[in-house]
């Protein structure tokens, strides 16, 4: 089996992420961060996904992400609630982390390169989603010709890396029906920006929204 | 004075970096990292040379670089000492550091967009240098393309980023000539990749051996 590096928030995205590149025959090392998220209920949502698809292996790395802050989901600016479908997606909302995915690719660069893995998968969206730049394929597409100039697979032209975005292009419905089709259990998963203290979702974020209407499309269907 | 974020590992590259910089009218806000390198007396290098220039802002990260390994610089494996001028930059030598300078500019990429700053200077240098991939101008045009689409910033298509290696083309005599011409003391610098347990510099590393030679060419010219 390939080996692969798979970003894990623990959120119905990339736990599919995770269970589309384990269907397809690989060896998947995931990555998760501790990284001052207001949402910490995910990384125990993580655990448990990687632990019951099955990985190779699963980090959680500590990122000093307050340290920069600029975002809802790493500091106390409040996080934007019942906003519109035409309001999600259009814009750049507060809870955008910046250079998230940026440094997040980088982890998973540094760790495939050690595992000798060529294939990284990310489960980014970027139709049902929250507007943010590191999301869009323009950016991935960026981030693969950079990753392949910045490591020693790159010096040598041999093993060229591959991003994998297998949701980029699904509606939230048809990630719920692929996470339906490979085996995901997901209840497991855990979406939300705000949770509240003793770990329900908020119900009103743009990640519960989407979700909400990911499974609602997903069932009448 | 612009806003400018510039990495700083407390090295003689990274010093000079800084002083040129600031001697360009930017205000300089310094960026370091403690990743679980082995030489951790660079940390205090970076502080005081960051003091003594005179920044707007030092932030020191902690990054959890050892989880991912792969490195002499992470890990236990043993610093190569005493390597000639034709082995030091030909191959990727074990104290190359996956993906450390993405992950460095990604970190920097995000505290620029939360300070509205558009540039960001890294003090890189691919001539007299370990031969690390990441450190090529390839590299760097290609981390400045993603950049662009990664942030905010690169979605409205305004206040396009810029990241400045100043010393890429350099000698390091180039280097060390140019450390006194904008001021920098050179002796608050640490290059050692494996300093003695009282921090005091191998001498026998290629850093120490980079350092020594662009000492002794800078003085004999």
């Amino acid at each position: 089996m390939k080996p692969a590096v798979v970003l894990l928030s623990g959120g119905l995205d990339s736990s599919t992420c995770l269970a589309l590149a384990r269907s397809q025959g690989f060896d998947c090392h995931a990555l998760s961060f501790d990284y001052g998220q207001r949402q910490r209920q995910e990384l125990a949502a993580a655990q448990a996904v990687a632990q019951t698809i099955g990985v190779a292996s699963h980090r959680i790395l500590n990122l000093d992400m307050r340290a920069i802050g600029g975002s809802a989901l790493t500091s106390d600016m409040a996080v934007p609630k019942h906003r519109s479908a035409d309001e999600i997606g259009h814009g750049i909302p507060v809870t955008y982390v910046p250079a998230r995915n940026t440094i997040f690719l980088s982890y998973a660069l540094g760790l495939a390169e050690v595992l000798k893995a060529n294939d990284i998968f990310i489960g980014v969206n970027a139709l049902d989603y929250s507007g943010y730049p590191d999301c869009r394929p323009a950016f991935i597409q960026a981030f693969q010709t950079m990753a392949n100039l910045a490591t020693a697979a790159g010096v040598s032209g041999q093993s060229p890396m591959t991003i994998h975005t297998p949701l980029i292009d699904m509606t939230k419905a048809q990630i719920v029906r692929t996470a339906l089709e490979v085996g995901l259990d997901i209840d497991m998963t855990f979406s939300c920006y705000d949770p509240s203290a003793d770990g329900e979702p908020c119900g009103a974020c743009d990640a519960c929204l989407l979700r909400a209407k990911g499974i609602a499309e997903a069932q009448s269907t």
